[in-house]
Order: C-alpha cells, then structure tokens, then sequence
C-alpha cells in the first residue's frame, strides 16, 4: 500500500512510523517530517493509493478540500477526533472523490513528532466513519490502514462518534481542569490519584478548546450527565 | 529506634519495608506479616518507642484506645487519612500517652500486603497532626519516621488536614466515580486520558466509603466548589 500523510505531529508521526513497517509512507509537514520519507508540496501525496489527514483539527476540512478537487481514486482519511465537519465536507465534495473519517483512541499529552512512536495504536479502537463519499473499497482501505497500524477498526456514524468523543474525551478534560482548579492551592501534596484524575488539565489549550468548542453541543449533554450521576453520588455520602 | 507497627496492608506493610532497612521493626497483623518480624499479640508491641497503626480506618481510634492505656512513653502514631477522629480522640486519653496523627500522601488503588513497597514514601508529603497529647519529643519522633521512610513531613492540623484530604481525596473519588457511571456504555474505547481519569473509581469500596462517609461535610463543601468551577468551565466552552 503506497500511503501518504498530511501533518506529522503525535498521530501522524505515530502511523507513519507504524505503517512504514510494512507499507511505502510518504509524509508532508511544512514543519518537517523528522526522520520519515518527506514530500515537498502536499500535493506529492496524490500519487498514493490513501492520504491520512493528520493535520490539527482546524486544518483538516481545509485540506481534505485542497485534496478532493484533485484525488481520483485516491482515498482521503482525516484522523482528528471530531468527524461531524468531515462528514458535512464529504456531502458537498466533487462525486469522484472518497473520504473516510478516522480516528484512532489513542494519544498523549505530549504532542509533536517527538513523541510519536509505532506503538501507539497497538490494541487501541480505531473508529471508521462513512461519509457520502466512502464506497466499499474506501471503507476497505482505511480499514487496512487501522489493522497495519495494530488497532482494531470499528465502524460507527458520525454524530454517534462525537457524542462518545463528548463522554470519553471532552467531559473529562473540563472535569480534570475543574479539579486542577479547586485543588489548585494544596496541589503540591497530591499523591498519584489526584495527578492522575487532573492530568488531562494539562491539555494543550489549542487541542483542548477545538475539542470542546467544536463539539460544544455534544459535551453540554454529557456535562448535563455528569452533574446528575454527581447529585446520586453525593446523596450516597450520606 | 524500635518501632512496632499495627496492621500490615499497603501503608503498613509499605512503612515496615522502609523502616527496616535501619531501625529495629515489628509488626502485628490478625491476617500475618508476611517476611516482616511479626508479634503475636497487639500489646507485644508496646515495648518500642513509636507504634505506627496502620490498621483500616475504621479500627485506627479503637487500637489507639487499646494501646493508650498501658502506652506509658510510647508514642502512639496512626497513618489514617482523616484526622478529626484520632484528635478528638486524643483529648479524652489518658493523661499520660503521647498521641501524634499521621498520613503521607502516597497510595495505590492495588492493596494490602502484597503491594507494599519500601519505596512508596519517597519524596511524597506526610502529614502530621499535633493532638491534645502530643508533646515535643512525639512530634520529633513521629518527624523522625516520617524522614525515614524518605518522606516529608510537613505539620497540619487535625481540621485543614480533612479539609485537604476532601480536596485531594474524596473529590477526585466521587468525580471518577461519576465520569464512570457517564461513560460506562463506551468505556471499551476509551484511551489513555479516559482510564487515567475515572482509575479513582476502582479505590476498594470501603476505603472509598470511609474515606467519603468519615468526611462529608468538607468532601460537600469541595464538591460545591467544584461545581462552581464546572459552571465557570462550562461557559468558556462557548
């Protein structure tokens, strides 16, 4: 499988690194691409059989855009942790062009190449998201991709993705910011349980907000969840 | 020195593990001390100079009570995590025991014996808590346990002492038990971040149960606070 990547941070770093392995992997970053094959212009990418969309979250709409205009047959899979926009995208984008949404439930607080590594997706949940440009070969292929990275390819819709997003992503880091907050004048005697349930505090801002504001509606509800599964909580204390 | 030391779980078992390496170390426990030199009985402890209980919580005020009776110059220590009790205690014994509260910040969700470890104390805070019968050479003896084990003891009383531990302990309990009880239909895909934040949940009950339950009001007053910090949070969500 010839296999581009456009952005080579955490994620696209970590599949480059896994998927080079076994596969032929060009990557684009006008940062640098480290140690994996470079291409020089993102459109370089067009020649592979699939382009993983590992850019931030706010750069991937705009690049599936810049891809799909001159893509044909080539695969475009984004693989940021928000999909209602791709799938959005994929409605309006040229008939020739085929897109998948992925996301790998996999990461770090460290970001960037440097902390990339091939392991990453080892066992980890791989969510697949149809668009109305996916076909059975797309599907196919960015299924291949998932299990060539050691992960386990699920398919699910995009709204329902964003809405376990909301529960399994989102409300965490809001509820590790407001711990960080209440505790944050006795933090320094804190033993491995309180770093642990405030580390997603540390959350890049960047990443943190375009998780939270790009998904505000589905975080609400599961912020609205939250609260009552707190109230029972309490009410047990007795 | 010699010390003896009530009840062999994590924290004991932890604590005699350290203390060995140069001090003169014995241990009771109903359920065995496993290599560590056990007594036969509670009172065989009474010969050392400082009796660290380190029993559940639920048992630190009645080993206390019957150690204290017949404690002439021992110094009594317990490593609970709440200390109103053992201070309320503390003031109604008799005149002659030397009583000091204790608790260094440092845990695991694993328990008991088999996952003590000698060096679970290092670095971390140990707090300790002059009582009604605590005198000088008490706290410079529990001080001196306390740097034994590599930790560092820091004094507070007995009231911000459970104030901090609500923060610290009891919030973080409850609010990972609520993210579980969100987030328990897609907890399979959860990564990294999501098991770091809702691990608190899996505490054992009844230490959770005491932990809450023996800390109600202050664990309230911080879940208020954190409410407050939820809904402020909330609002920079957009």
């Amino acid at each position: 499988m010839r296999v581009g990547i456009a952005g080579c941070g955490l994620i696209g770093g970590s599949l480059a690194l896994a998927l080079r392995r076994g596969h032929d992997v060009r990557a684009y970053d006008p940062a640098g691409t480290g140690e994996i094959a470079g291409a020089a212009r993102l459109e370089d990418l067009l020649a592979a059989d699939v382009i993983v969309v590992a850019t931030p979250l706010s750069q991937i709409v705009p690049t599936l855009r810049a891809l799909a205009v001159h893509s044909s047959g080539t695969v475009l899979m984004d693989v940021g942790s928000l999909k209602r926009d791709v799938a959005a995208f994929a409605e309006s984008a040229p008939p020739s062009a085929r897109i998948v949404g992925g996301h790998p439930m996999a990461g770090s607080t460290d970001q960037g190449l440097g902390a990339a590594r091939a392991d990453l997706f080892a066992g980890r949940p791989f969510f697949l998201v149809p668009t109305a440009r996916a076909d059975e070969r797309a599907m196919g292929i960015a299924g291949d991709v998932a299990r060539a990275v050691g992960a386990i390819p699920t398919i699910v819709s995009a709204q329902e993705h964003d809405r376990i997003v909301a529960v399994l992503s989102g409300l965490p880091l809001v509820v590790a910011r407001a711990l960080a907050r209440v505790g944050a004048d006795v933090a320094a005697f804190g033993g491995p349980g309180y770093r642990d349930a405030t580390r997603l505090a540390q959350t890049p801002p960047e990443l943190a907000d375009a998780l939270l504001m790009g998904n505000a509606a589905e975080v609400r509800a599961a912020l609205a969840r939250f609260r009552t599964a707190l109230d029972d909580l309490e009410r047990e204390v007795g």
